[in-house]
């Protein structure tokens, strides 16, 4: 069974990829389907109906994913999943998350298509909230599918107008019924697009993806004092704007020094009162650090302690540091990773291998079972943007080198 | 009449500085009595009423600017003026203008008792807008007043609401008829506190004040690339918000190496979108450069510029600049200066020459008559704010030494 080789309809998959993108689609393009909204309901009932009428029967667990699943010629043998989720940004793109659900069903359809029963059974996976747009933590589903979080305390997280994970859940209609890690897999596989610039700009067409960046999300609280901008010499100042800013060129540097897989990102910032001609009396700034390799990124964390202590000290302020999101990186199967080079490699595609700097379900799923993911390019690295986008020909890859992989773990 | 020799009276001056703050009090303790609103007419009308009930023969011109005169022995001659504004920020202090004003009538009354009367006429002056809060630019009253812009285009702005300063002038019946420029006087001087830390610091009671800051308030505007905070490689980046935090820095290490009177703060700063896990797609901030120095002020505006050409070209991003503030630094009278020094030493009180790095309305002033000022010590520094606080002595001795100078210009 190991010499099966499939061949996925591209345009089919690029008409159920349009067909979702039209739910929940805003003025400018974006496809805005929050978790657990209206839009949201719209979306999933879309593709259950789809994963209906190719025959698979379709389950809910009580946190809301949704599990499509083919049987295999072995029931006694644990199925192989694949999957990603279908919620978005508000300002989404059609192929995050979307793309690895919908080829999924591709090939499944080319399955029935061939009349073909793999030895395993297969599974089409959607994971809830994904990106935590309106419930945190991100990657929730996935999560909670994966024993890292308890469900009792998944559901009863609140957004922000007190709304509990658990009613959002009820009010769509998705609060299922099916036991917590129903299909437990024998192996995960998802493919994504890359949402970074790696790809793109080498115009390679597969990612082979080894390490998740580990995460250190950090909200950083200067206290200044405000004062005249005009009358108060600079010797004298507490400048609560000037630290920020300061904590913001070091962490450039650091990542520069690093290297490596080092990055530093200051996204946010907000000084008080923000006013022209007065000295900032606060800053408070996140400083988000990520390492593929955990005692980096506990480096990078230290040196940026070792500096805002010396900061504080030389210009008078006070510093309070708060962890917000701490995820420690994940190291991909080793043996998967390499099944899906092969892979790429026999069908001909440009590959290399990579690091994902999102976080996505995988990361989960590989607390459980082997696990892998497969990229293909973002033109320009741009995601999360109504410009998201990446070629038919990148998507019609991407989904074949998914196939290949899911017959040969399945069979 | 050189030889004359006034007690003021403290605790008189500090009752009408209690009964002003008392208008406009908000439950904080500041001072809320912005220009043109209801209660800068409550203030008004108090002051107008102790300006009457002193004998002066008050008069208010079409920007709404109040003079209260008290005739000389010569009415040939013209009359000497001192004066401040009565209007606040929203959290304003009860001593920035106020102060100035009533220690004026406090000298009035001084001259009332001992039954003196100057050679030249004495002006107490209340000029409009000074703050502006509601209505731009600020200094407005005595920038009208002294022909630095036509009265019709100032009766033409508007605030937010899109209501014109002539509109709201008429609402508080402060539209008046007095000729514009009336009781131009023979010279001006305005007590008035510090709002800075230098007086204060070095404990001396009176300031001296030789030269007003120019100053250069430009909005900068970079363009960058938003982008995944985990998946850009640093190499790939162009942050806008990392390139704000080096036009901070950059502006703070400049005004240090040029040392000086030279003052450069970053008080505003707005990252578009402003995620944490998003590299900034637009940086908008606001550099505020000032010097006594006119070159100096236009060398520190040069290199600010230079800086901004090489960030740009280094960074991959867009600069735009905006002026939106440019005033020349101002030097007073030197004879008047002296003067003030030489009433302050023979009083007996500590003091020194200093530079003001706030705006006043004796720059404006200084466009038509030779002007001086004389400051006070704020505690710490602080003001704009309800924790303003000037020690009752040192009102005291400014009160005194600006009747002292005001006798011997009137005499």
């Amino acid at each position: 069974m190991n010499q099966v080789r499939l061949e996925i309809n591209a345009q089919r998959m690029m008409q159920r990829l349009h067909a979702l993108a039209a739910v929940g689609q805003t003025a400018d393009g974006s496809c805005c389907r929050v978790a657990l909204t209206d839009e949201d309901r719209a979306g999933r009932d879309l593709v259950v109906q789809w994963m209906t009428d190719l025959g698979l029967q379709v389950s809910v667990d009580p946190i809301g994913n949704i599990f499509g699943y083919r049987p295999g010629q072995r029931e006694d043998l644990a199925p192989v999943m694949t999957g990603s989720h279908i919620d978005t940004v508000r300002t989404g793109g059609i192929y995050d998350g979307n793309y690895g659900v919908l080829a999924g069903l591709e090939i499944i359809e080319c399955l029935n298509e061939a009349s073909q029963q793999t030895q395993r059974g297969l599974v089409v996976a959607i994971f809830t909230n994904e990106e935590g747009v309106r419930f945190t933590p991100d990657m929730l589903g996935s999560l909670v599918y994966a024993d890292g979080m308890a469900l009792l305390q998944a559901l009863a997280l609140t957004d922000k107008q007190g709304v509990t994970l658990g009613a959002a859940l009820e009010k769509i209609g998705y609060a299922g019924t099916a036991p917590l890690g129903v299909h437990r897999p024998h192996a995960f596989v998802e493919l994504h697009i890359e949402q970074g610039p790696i790809l793109d700009a080498e115009q390679r067409q597969i990612g082979v993806v080894e390490h998740l960046q580990g995460i250190s999300w950090q909200e950083i609280t200067i206290g200044g004092q405000a004062n005249h901008a005009g009358t108060t010499p600079m010797a004298l100042r507490h400048d609560a704007g000037y630290a920020a800013a300061a904590v913001m060129t070091f962490v450039r540097d650091l990542a520069r020094e690093m290297g490596g897989h080092q990055v530093a990102t200051v996204g946010q910032v907000k000084l008080t009162p923000n006013v022209a001609n007065v000295i900032a009396a606060q800053a408070v700034l996140t400083v988000d650090l990520r390492n593929t390799n955990e005692s980096l990124l506990n480096v990078a964390r230290d040196r940026l302690a070792g500096f805002l202590a010396h900061l504080a000290q030389a210009e008078g302020v006070s510093i309070e540091i708060s962890d917000k999101v701490r995820f420690a990186p994940v190291s991909f199967d080793v043996g998967l990773t390499d099944l899906v080079e092969q892979q790429a490699e026999s069908l001909g595609y440009t590959n290399r291998r990579l690091n994902s700097g999102a976080g996505h379900d995988a990361q989960m799923l590989s607390r459980i079972c082997p696990s892998a993911m497969i990229f293909v390019p973002s033109v320009a690295g741009i995601s999360h943007n109504p410009a998201e986008h990446t070629e038919a020909c990148d998507l019609a890859a991407g989904c074949q080198v998914l196939c290949q992989t899911l017959l040969v773990l399945s069979n």
